[in-house]
């Protein structure tokens, strides 16, 4: 807290100018995310203030600024000197969201490199590496030197981000979701867009997810946060484009580490749930598109192998073994219909949170998760169903949890008399590019 | 940050409520209170909910109950074993504001007992109590049993308030100093009546400062904390009244610590300046009214030297010489009139400021204060003056000092031509009673 130069700002003025709605000047965001960095900003001070921003917003231009600043505070990656153009894809994060896994290599097969960072899970949303982990042998943690080989090499890498990007934002980050600050859409769009910025790709496409398992519950606010982070990313010079996707009902028919790899792989043979397969060739078009490799049809190489080799050759690369077993649960347990009818509703929510309290996922940083757990679903809205029929199978090495697993399934799926029609919810809701 | 025992809350659920603008349960601030005393709910956690309560507002009976969950987070001070009945003071803060030095033995010697618990100053606003350490050999310091008997002895008693009281506020009050969230009504009228009814009184009087020296700029806000604060005296049993009085000028001629004392003896000997006089007695009525003694006037005890002697007998009761030479500064200087004219402004706050750096109060709480320095004013606004007449002389002990509040009084006096009336400001603005 002691500095040997004088400050140029003061936290409580800053604190005071945006909680009396006025903008925060460059000088003002440039300082505050330097300052918070080394540690003079308290973090009772940037809570304070992330609630401030949360309540009186920021305009566009202090939303450009402080991710900037996020930016400013770690290390850039550089891909230009590779022979390919690289695309990345970002999703906010939803139920059974598998779509990195197939769509990485599915890109790369294509003639565009994947440089694809990413996180674990926390909560009832899964975590990409969280799911990669449940190949034996397979390793989240590469240095910069074998990430730039790989991507030359294979074309995709699906890896953790260096601590060295936007230390800031991992910082601030893991404020806000202590201090009930985390729905802000000029600090979400900035958290995410500063990493991505950071990263150095030369497209990056967003899947913005609309709905209950989905962190953006209405259209309106998904919009917004889409139409935010392509400007963020128009500002930066990098190719932007959003999808906004519906996440009412889980992507695919297994939320859960090691079904989603199982799932993923059966999208790269050519088969796998219709949903996931028409979302990862949308979102690899708008990556091809970005990177001007509009002459290929992303369909072919999955239909051709070409695909699952990149995927073969990609997990090889970090250490995984492609053809072996995934492991799987010590206990199922089946859930059965209520009733006879059309399945109207299976709620996106409450299944993230069964296949999490099974194991899937982490209530904490520190806790391990169990790569066998988690929901499989052998029916989706739109289907008839039988009373007594199965319609999840839950997943665990640990059965005691399968009674909160069970709770949280209490109220997930409406059933509709048969004859009925199920609500109908395309998947791609929107498309947003920069104005 | 572990517990035993389950919490009943979690706090970012709190953090939520308030943000999304939702009343605060009675079991959510008894927790959250509660817990933030304990080290359970963490200091950017409650900076978090502060700022949530200073942009969202909280309703009376919110206001009301967190009082009481302050109150509850620390011990009572009972004085239902004294002969007589109690009555107490409390001011928002001003410059100049020695007001409690005379008041405090004036009503104990109209019979009614009156257990000050002060503290010291910080800013440009002086603490009682390091204007009656200027007083050689006076110690702030007492125990309850020490206070309690000097209570029945004297009648009066002006000590540092106990660890004991209200910790919560302790804790909430530093934290709001560098957060940025003083300045919520809620919080401030909280915190000052948490810990006057955790000292027990019977009565209380609440003198509320509006205007440039004063943490209310203007008489809206000042009469909304009134409001609140008599309402939580009612709310809690306690016979609270509120003034709202002025504080666009200094109280009084002097400005720091001992030059206080000096102004404070002169009208308990019966002279001193009229608005001095006039607040005092007005304030030492309400007291004594609340006390149900409408049948003495302190007007009497202030000529008749009963005022005095009780003055002298609470001094010397806390090992202070009432009649030892009162410090003075090392160096002096004067402020001259710019021009001839009538004096229609002399602003509270930039003499305040300029007490404050000629050495009167404190930047940090660890700073040490100088007895004699502060600023002594020889004429008041309505009073005719000649270009090159000293209007204040400035007293410190560090020279060094004499620019910097010369800056601060750069804008401080305005001089109208002759014949010109300076605007006319009651002492007294209004009256506050619980509804």
């Amino acid at each position: 807290m002691t500095s040997t130069t004088p400050e140029l700002f003061d936290a409580v003025d800053v604190i005071h100018a945006k909680r009396d709605r006025a903008r925060l000047t460059d000088g003002q965001i440039d300082w505050v995310i330097d300052a918070y960095t080394r540690g003079v900003v308290a973090d009772e001070q940037m809570a304070s203030l992330a609630m401030a921003i949360l309540l009186n917003g920021m305009d566009r231009a202090e939303i450009s600024r402080w991710t900037s600043a996020m930016i400013a505070s770690g290390e850039r990656m550089d891909f230009s000197g590779l022979s390919r153009p690289t695309a990345d894809k970002h999703s906010t994060g939803g139920v059974g969201d598998k779509i990195t896994l197939p769509l990485a290599p599915l890109v790369a097969a294509c003639g565009v490199a994947v440089p694809q960072l990413s996180g674990r899970g926390l909560g009832h949303t899964g975590g990409t590496l969280d799911k990669l982990e449940a190949i034996p042998g397979w390793r989240a943690a590469l240095s910069n030197e074998e990430m730039m080989r790989q991507l030359e090499d294979v074309g995709a890498v699906i890896c953790q981000a260096g601590s060295g990007l936007a230390p800031a934002d991992r910082k601030l980050y893991a404020l806000r979701d202590v201090t009930g600050t985390v729905e802000a859409i000029p600090l979400i769009a900035s958290s995410i867009m500063s990493k991505k910025i950071a990263e150095g790709t030369d497209t990056l496409v967003l899947d913005v997810k609309v709905g209950s398992g989905a962190f953006m519950k209405d259209v309106e606010q998904a919009s917004e946060l889409a139409r935010t982070m392509v400007a963020l990313g128009a500002d930066a010079g990098v190719r932007t484009v959003a999808l906004l996707t519906d996440m009412s009902t889980p992507l695919g028919l297994t939320a859960g580490n090691g079904l989603e790899v199982r799932e993923s792989v059966e999208v790269l043979a050519g088969g796998g749930p219709a949903d996931v397969v028409e979302l990862t060739l949308a979102l690899a078009r708008e990556m091809l598109a970005g990177a001007g490799r509009t002459d290929v049809d992303p369909a072919d190489a999955l239909q051709d192998g070409r695909a699952m080799d990149a995927w073969r050759r990609m997990i090889a690369a970090q250490g995984g073994d492609p053809d072996a077993a995934l492991p799987t649960a010590r206990e199922t347990e089946q859930v059965l219909a209520p009733a006879d009818g059309v399945m109207a509703e299976l709620d996106a929510l409450a299944v993230g949170v069964a296949a999490w309290r099974l194991g899937a996922g982490r209530a904490r940083k520190e806790d391990q998760v169990q790569a066998g757990a988690g929901v499989e679903m052998h029916a989706k809205p739109g289907a008839v169903v039988r009373a007594g029929q199965p319609i999840m199978t839950l997943h665990t090495d640990t059965p005691e949890r399968f009674e909160r697993a069970r709770e949280a399934l209490a109220h997930a799926v409406t059933i509709l008399p048969e004859g009925s029609r199920a609500p109908e919810r395309p998947l791609i809701i929107d498309r947003v590019v920069p104005d």
